[in-house]
Order: structure tokens, then C-alpha cells, then sequence
């Protein structure tokens, strides 16, 4: 029998992170990668837990994430994940492959698991090897416990400003669910020193290739709808550890409560892709783009991403300038067939174009709205049910200056 | 009996532009659309010129495109081209329409030719109504001369800060053949207030249906492969005249000297794409990328635009930070199937990686390098014959300052 849906519930918990879910440690350590920040983070379950992991689409994949792959397809569980900033291990041939492999290995021996238990991530300059000295000593001085999560989030961060953490609560089968995660990116998806990381722990119980189909399907409505300067890493990763001490009854889609986890998962993954694009190099602003009426939820995505990734209406953002026909232009060119007769854009709740006939509106009004530090577009294009967001900031003189320079 | 191939001899005339070739005279008046710049253009041929054009693929495209495919439609024909910088007349809806038509029936009847011997383009702000008592005052103003080439380049003008202009010679049929341009383009390809535009004359007999793929086949080696923001316009446009007065036998591709014709044009395009490139708003640098190994000359040219294209690789190159994680980087995300294990990296004549091997190099030689205003960086795929170049330009602490207070 079909049993009907609850409402969907689910509360954000805004000191949680991710040792807030049952059994999950974390720490962070200063190893001398970087000049005085921690540079290497460790997250640790108590019992191996089920786990969902996707990964850059470039061609040039880093030795961590090979080495993680490999991990992963043993039992499709993980109970250790091993994180280093500064050195992304990236182009870094053979040796490389092989300092991945011995992070893990040092890694499992150091908490007496198997080594296909560790997940390992780096993120960095690409090009150079790994200082294995470092790495080894900070491996060592480790210690992960319950009150670790911050100092595991300000390991794993690079040119980011801020540490980015969220967590959610609801509830499946009486037993509360606790989903907690953390994350790096600054310039997203960005080759060189901003790699985007996320990392989700959760106690649900739950199956690893149902874990995985929820992952997905909700990285291609978070993470993969942020942008900040449209380039890609070699080193891209999320991973979501469920280690299952909530207890509940192993969740399914027929279960009448999966609503409300998957809720929670996406709206942890939404925190966390947020907060990576409102840290963009040099970003002021948060830029949200609302698609709505396309002719499928795909369609609109892609068009809200164009829109939110153009140097042009980012910059327009920073100068607070209402340049709607800069929008008009992303959507002219996102490859997606649009009804150019009937496009409405709004900034915030100023219309610029209704049925893609020019409105007269307040310059003062739009301006001011601009000025704010979080800034929303409204596209309608009337032609269907689709909606997508994506997220993104504005581009600023600080980007060029954090970018020109970076490396030297 | 098929005909030997001579080689190639093409020549570049300094000085030339749009009137060097037979029969075209230009002008430009300042109709009171800028503040004090030349801001209406008129180019004009003896007789109705053989047509050929490309436009941009963005679905809004702007009244006066409209216009002027209604015009080349007719009969393949054109006579005379206006343009007017400072409004696009773009998303301007049925006046926008009835203002591009009059700008197209007033310029007929000052020349007394037939309407559909008229091409109209337009450069500038999006959703802004044409000041038609200005241009109608413009036009009546224009006076095309042989010597009006100069006043045409600036009156096309919108952010560019030089004028762009090229001029070739080559030998037909004993006859000499001269084909001039000019462009404008600053933020390309960029829907606000650098539109890219491009007119080229020649006195070349050739039919225009040949005329038409010789164009498409250049306009992908060079107007298609430059970047300067990654934004298309809806007023993109290249224009070619082609009038017949040098008196050669109409050029097929199965005359022996059908390349001096074909390499002229090109060299003429790209000179006048490198130069929209090199202009790119707040631009320091050209960016020159060239592919080789690759298995096709589009794929190619896909990697060679997706590099020069890379905010990441264009503020390391502002930088002078010979950082080539970033090329790496963008030739990950290019879509294109490479081998990752076989891939050589140079800037100017300094590896950076051979057979994706990391080589040591002088930092202090690549820095000296990059502080020039040309770079090259080449790319070698080891999988093809395919090759193919791009061009564009650093991103600059001034690109954003140009962009974030445009509109006001």
C-alpha cells in the first residue's frame, strides 16, 4: 500500500557543520604548506559509511581523485576523508599518482582502517609535487574529535575568505536525521588555487547508489549552478559520507519521509554552493538568476547560468548599473531556443521588459536595489513549466588583482 | 584542362582601407548621437557591388540586421551601407523596425538607388529608441569621398580607442585586385556598447554565392575565433562589397589564382579581427593562441578559443605570471577529447610541458616574455593535423572599470 507523503520538514541548524550527524570527527592541522594557516583536515566516521561522490568533468583529473575513484569502487563506502591545501597534485605524473596513494595509506594506518576506506583530496597550485615531509607530519598530528569541524574547514580553504559550513536537520522514521557539510571554492570552478571541495556527512541510513542518484540529481541543481569565472578544476569533488547511526529504516524513494531527506541534502549542498559563489575572488555581491516558463527545468538552468556567468552582467552588478540588455544578450547566445517576442526581465522586483517590450523604471530605485549585497534576476520567458537558479557574483577590480598575481 | 596553381602573392598596403578599391567612396559626420565624436557612416560604390554577409547567432537580433537581410535577399546586391554608433536599436520592437527601414529609405533616396541596395547597421545601447532627427540630419550631412575612408572608421567607433582598418593587393588575371576594411569592436563579442562590426570592400569580380563561402570559411578562421568577454552581440555583422570595377574574368575556385583572392580576404579579416582583439576594452596585451596535433582544424579552433578565453588565463597574462595550470586548465573543460598524457605547453619560445611532463624553466625569462604586448602561447595535441589559432586580449583592472559604469 502506498503510504502518503508527509509535508516536507526540515530545520536548518545554524552552528551545525559536519560533525553535528552522529559518529563523525573532524580536524585540522598546520603541516607548513601554507605560511601559518592549517593546510591538511581529516574527517573520520566511526563505522564505514555509505558513500556518494562526483567529481570534475576535465580531462586532466588530479592523482587524489584517481586515487579516491579507486577507494570508492571497492565497497562504495568510505570512513576517512584526508584534504591538503597549497598543492592541488595535479599534472604531477607518476610521483604524484604515488604521493596520493601513500596520503591514504598513511591515512588508514594512522586510524587502523583499510586503505580502500580513505578518500583523499588536494587542492592548490597545479604542476608541483606534494611536500611529502609535510604531508606525512601533518598526517600524524591529526586529531580529529567532535569539536574539530572548524579547523578541518579553515584546512581545506585556499584564496576563500570565509569557512563555509551548513547543516540540516529533519526527521525520517521518529528519528532525527542530521546532515552537515563543508566546503572551499573561491574562484569556481578554477584551475589553479581554488578548486571547489564539498564534503557532507550525514547519520542516515541509507544505500550507496541511492545516496548517489540523490547526489547527482541535486549537484546539477547546486553546485554545478554557481559560477565565478566559468573555469573548470582538475580537482572538483563532492562526497557524501552516510554513516546510518540515526537508525532509521534504510531510506528509499518510496519511503514517505525521503522528501524530507532529500530536502535537507539539497538544501545543505545549496548552503555550501551559495557560500562558495557569494566568496567569489574579489566578489562584493551574490548574483541569483530565476528562470522560470522555459520549456524544461534543463533549458532553464542553462540560461540562468549564462545569464549569472557573464563578465558583462557581473560587472554590471559591481557598478550597480541596471543594464538589462546585457541579460537579454546572455540569453541571446545560452544555445537554448527562447520566443525573443516575450521575455520578461526583473531586477529584484523592477521590471525592465515585459513581453520583451523595454519598461521605464527608476534609475534611483535600481540602483539602490544594486547597491545591496544580494542581488536577484527574474527571468520569465513564458513558454513552459521550467525553472532553474544558478548563483554568482560580481566581477570586480579585486578579482583581476587576486588572479594577476597569484602564483608568483 | 585543369590550370597549374601559381603561388600565392598577396600584398599588404599600409595605408589602404575601404575606398582604396575601385569605385567605393566613404564618409562620416558627427550627427549629434556622441558628444563630440563622428558618429554616422556611409560607405558607397559606383555600382551595385556582389554581397556576401555573416551575422551573430544570438537569437535577439536587432532591427537594423533585419533590415539588412531583407536588403541582400533581394538580389545579392548592395550599393551603399549606413551606420550609426551610440544606439543599437536593439529590443526597440516596431519603431525600432520602422526607424532601421528609414535610415535604409532615406539613405536610397539621397544616392537615388534602389532601397534594397541598402545595408544598415547600428552599434551601442540596447533598448534605446534611435534619435531620428539626428540621423536624419546625419545622413543628409554625409558628403562620401575617395578620401572619406578615415572619417567611416571613427564614426563606427563606440569604446574602441583606435581605428581598425586593413588593405591588401594581389594579382588576377594580370589585373591588380585591392580589398580594404574596417571594423569596430572593442568588448567582443559584447551586447552593449562594442558591437562588433566588420566592412570589407574589394574591386574583385566574383559572384556573390562564392562570395558567400569564401566569407563563412574565413569568417570561422578569424572574425569567429576572438574573444574579448565571451559575450555575443545582438548587432554583430560582417559585410562584404565586392564591385566588380578591376575588370578580372569572375574569380570561381577553380581559377589557378583563386588563392591570391581567398588569402587577400582572409589576411584582410584577420587583420581586422586581431585588431578588435588587441582594442579589447581595458586590453594590455594580444593573446595569440595556436593549436597544433589536434584531430581536426575545428577541434582545433575549439581549444584555442576555449584558452584565450579563460578569465584565468587572461589575468595571469595581465599578471605576467606564466601560470600554465591555466591553460591546462581551460583545454580540460574544452569539450574536445584529448590525450591527457601527450600534451606540450609553450609560451613564446619557453616549455612549460612536454608530453604533459612539468619542465623547469626561467621564471625571470617568462616574466620578460609576457611583458610584451604580443604573446604567443602554442599548444601541441600530438594526436592530428588539426590546427588552428585564436586571438584575444589580457583582463584588466580597466576591463571592469569600463564595464561597471557603462550604461551611466
Amino acid at each position: 500500500m502506498l503510504q502518503t507523503k508527509q509535508p516536507v520538514t526540515v530545520e536548518k541548524v545554524l552552528e551545525g557543520g559536519i560533525t553535528s550527524p552522529k559518529g563523525f570527527l573532524a580536524g585540522g592541522t598546520h603541516a607548513g604548506l601554507r605560511y601559518a594557516k592549517k593546510d591538511v583536515g581529516m574527517i573520520v566516521s566511526e563505522v564505514p559509511a555509505a558513500c556518494a561522490a562526483v567529481y570534475t568533468q576535465s580531462l586532466f583529473q588530479a592523482a587524489p581523485l584517481t586515487v579516491t575513484k579507486e577507494s570508492v569502487s571497492v565497497e562504495q563506502k568510505i570512513q576517512a576523508v584526508i584534504v591538503n591545501s597549497a598543492c592541488a597534485n595535479a599534472c604531477t605524473g607518476e610521483q604524484g599518482l604515488k604521493d596520493a596513494y601513500e596520503m591514504r595509506a598513511k591515512t588508514a594506518e594512522k586510524l587502523s582502517i583499510e586503505e580502500n576506506l580513505v578518500a583523499v583530496a588536494s587542492t592548490g597550485v597545479i604542476g608541483e609535487l606534494l611536500p611529502m615531509d609535510k604531508i606525512r607530519l601533518g598526517i600524524a598530528a591529526l586529531e580529529p574529535s567532535e569539536l574539530g569541524a572548524e579547523d578541518f574547514q579553515t584546512a581545506i580553504l585556499t584564496t576563500d575568505i570565509v569557512m563555509k559550513k551548513a547543516c540540516y536537520e529533519t526527521t525520517v522514521d521518529g528519528q532525527k536525521i542530521t546532515i552537515g557539510g563543508a566546503s572551499k571554492g573561491s574562484g569556481m570552478i578554477h584551475p589553479n588555487m581554488a578548486t571547489m571541495l564539498g564534503f557532507v556527512t550525514t547519520d542516515a541510513n541509507i544505500d550507496s547508489n541511492l545516496l548517489q542518484e540523490a547526489l547527482k540529481s541535486i549537484t546539477n541543481q547546486t553546485f554545478n549552478q554557481i559560477t565565478v569565472d566559468g573555469d573548470t578544476s582538475t580537482n572538483d569533488m563532492v562526497l557524501v559520507m552516510a554513516n546510518g547511526l540515526a537508525g532509521n529504516v534504510p531510506l528509499t524513494p518510496d519511503h514517505p519521509e525521503w522528501d524530507n531527506f532529500y530536502e535537507a541534502l539539497k538544501r545543505t549542498c545549496e548552503d555550501l554552493a551559495k557560500e562558495i559563489a557569494r566568496d567569489g575572488e574579489g566578489a562584493t555581491k551574490l548574483i541569483e538568476v530565476q528562470v522560470k516558463g522555459a520549456s524544461s527545468k534543463e533549458e532553464a538552468n542553462i540560461i540562468a547560468k549564462q545569464i549569472v556567468g557573464s563578465n558583462l552582467v557581473k560587472t554590471a552588478v559591481y557598478g550597480n548599473d541596471a543594464n538589462w540588455g546585457r541579460i537579454i544578450g546572455a540569453i541571446g547566445y545560452s544555445g537554448v531556443e527562447v520566443d525573443v517576442s516575450n521575455v520578461d526581465v526583473s531586477i529584484g522586483s523592477i521590471h525592465m521588459l515585459i513581453g520583451s517590450q523595454p519598461k521605464t523604471f527608476s534609475e534611483e530605485e535600481a540602483t539602490a536595489y544594486l547597491k545591496q549585497d544580494e542581488v536577484v534576476i527574474y527571468v520569465d520567458l513564458h513558454q513552459g513549466d521550467g525553472v532553474g537558479t544558478a548563483w554568482g557574483c560580481d566581477l570586480t577590480y579585486d578579482y583581476v588583482k587576486i588572479n594577476a598575481s597569484y602564483r608568483t
